[in-house]
């Protein structure tokens, strides 16, 4: 199953001329316009044949959550980042999808195997973008297990490929971003100007046996796996270091916002018990507030976007439809269905998005 | 350090006597009659001389957090069950605390020694309830390592000492109430008609590692182990097994009431990918507002509460201040400060609770 690089593009593309009705984009743009904002879409994920194949053989051929969602109905949807995926956004109202590979990215891979796939699926990213660039923006993938060379692929991304930030899916090798082996990754992105989103994957190690409660591995295993994550970013110092560094969290930022004021309130109640002096300049609060955003990826629902907002601010949260893990079609309608000032909601849509990653 | 239970309760009630402010006393009547509801909080913490050694010497003498509050300034609070607390609760505004052993309860200790130190701990605060009948009520403490027991305890406890439930703090021995082992304790609560709280303690072994996070194992640490066992106990089977079991859930419901739609979508999502067919009756929301209410215990602050309202509905949020781990006086401000409907703050503060643990 595999394809050249030339052969894939050039196909999708063939397809994508093929497919593409003009009728419908042209009625997706005159909607757009009765608006006053675009839908741009923050958390969509793709795949390509190279990383599937991969996974695939690490799961010792078994189709395996465990090592991504590899099996399924979507993988169609997935493998698409062409005309079909667009046609998709015109039907059910999406303007703009900021694109990222598919969760675990190619984090379980080896380092030389996994860096090398992330320059070609960047490359391939690259190259729909340019085909459809008024309707898709990417997300670097990168490999934190070679960190001084995923520096360079960064600069790559971003100088050379156009790209918005990068995506790391949580752990690697069941190791967080505060262990100083990644710094340079997040120096790189500091100093490149661009956010890093940190997408769930499947929980590190210790935390994997008790979350693996049936059904409610992705709902809740994920939100903890990705929130242990962020607290550990906060705790290690990684704010001081990189004051200006911005993470973009989705599922509305982990159930985070929910515990905002009571992660203030325990974290001095745990420095006066044991008395300590806190190692951190800031409230905790104030680092959530100041260096994260969070997307409505899953959670496209009134009441946690309601506390998200009152939690953050309306400058904090951006829309996602986490496509084609979700209904792309509902969370448009659910987002739009929420009672929120208009100009909330433009926010939430639109000029959040905008400004986060520079669209 | 033993004292005791006739000098114990002696020199509380005398304490009593000697303190306890007549005027204030008054003053508190005054204006809880102004409002037009009594303030009831409902996870007030207390300890007792013999737990709290018991505690001490399991941590090789040691005071240590892992075992319990057993350091900390906050001692002195915790062990007074008489005039000094309800001193403190005129000055803070609080009509009525409901009492439970501070966690880990008795949880940690051999099953003998944790029954009979159960008993003790049951004896003392039916004193205690006994001697200000109108300020103090009491959950049963459980020694879960002994089912059968714990069984014939409850009903002594419901019947004879007139407790309004029982406390269990998440795991014992890290297991949680989904083991079968366990259920002729739900089946006891069930027919008693009394709820369960289910409180925070450590993490299970599997989860501590990780959520040992500096300054968050409280705030973040505490809502991962006790949302994963409530989701646990859904997830089991318990509520088809016992339709009619009330859990409480403190720290409004550990970040449940965010999640709640999208752990519907998900559970089916997951049963639909590995075409699955659920083993529950129900969609776990529904249990969740069934079977579950909350607390706003350490969770006085207006987004979160907001959040589990319009999640939950009016009827399910009861006010708790989460003394003395909490400044009494700061959960009744931050309560009363959030922007609600006078009756749904009646409905928080004093008829919810009177409902739920029949008050």
């Amino acid at each position: 199953m595999s394809i050249s690089k030339r052969t894939f593009i050039k196909s999708t593309a063939a397809a994508g001329l093929a497919l593409y009705a003009k009728g419908e984009s042209d009625a997706a743009e005159a909607q757009s316009k009765s608006r006053n904002y675009k839908r741009i879409s923050c958390e969509e994920a793709f795949s390509t044949p190279e990383t599937t194949a991969e996974l695939r053989r690490l799961a010792g051929g078994v189709p395996s959550m465990k090592s991504g969602p590899i099996a399924g109905s979507f993988m169609t949807n997935l493998l698409d980042i062409g005309a079909g995926r667009i046609k998709g956004m015109d039907e059910d109202g999406v303007d703009i999808q900021l694109l990222s590979l598919v969760s675990p990215g190619v984090q379980t891979f080896e380092p030389a195997n996994a860096l090398s796939l992330a320059k070609l699926v960047n490359d391939r990213l690259a190259d729909a973008v340019k085909a459809y660039p008024t309707r898709f923006a990417g997300l670097a993938t990168v490999a934190p297990q070679a960190p001084a060379e995923t520096v360079k692929e960064l600069e790559r991304c971003i100088h050379t490929l156009g790209f918005k930030g990068a995506l790391i899916n949580s752990h690697t090798n069941g190791e967080y971003l505060d262990n100083k082996k990644y710094w340079p990754i997040l120096e790189a992105l500091q100093a490149l100007n661009v956010p890093l989103y940190i997408h769930p994957r499947d929980p590190v190690p210790g935390l994997e046996a008790p979350l693996a409660i049936p059904g409610f591995a992705v709902g809740w295993g994920y939100a903890v796996e990705t929130g242990t994550h962020a607290l550990h970013l906060i705790a290690g110092g990684v704010f001081d270091q990189f004051p200006k560094l911005q993470i973009v969290l989705g599922h509305l930022g982990e159930t985070l916002p929910f515990l905002l004021d009571r992660l203030d309130n325990r974290f001095q109640w745990q420095m006066n018990t044991f008395n300590m002096k806190s190692p951190l300049k800031r409230k905790p609060s104030e680092y959530f507030r100041d260096n994260f955003v969070v997307t409505t990826s899953g959670m496209n629902y009134s009441a946690p976007v309601k506390a998200a907002l009152e939690a953050m601010g309306p400058d904090k949260v951006l829309f996602a439809a986490d496509y084609p893990m979700e209904v792309q079609k509902d969370a448009v309608e659910e987002m739009e269905a929420i009672k929120l000032p208009a100009e909330t909601k433009k926010k939430i849509f639109d000029t959040n998005v905008r400004r986060v990653f520079r669209i």
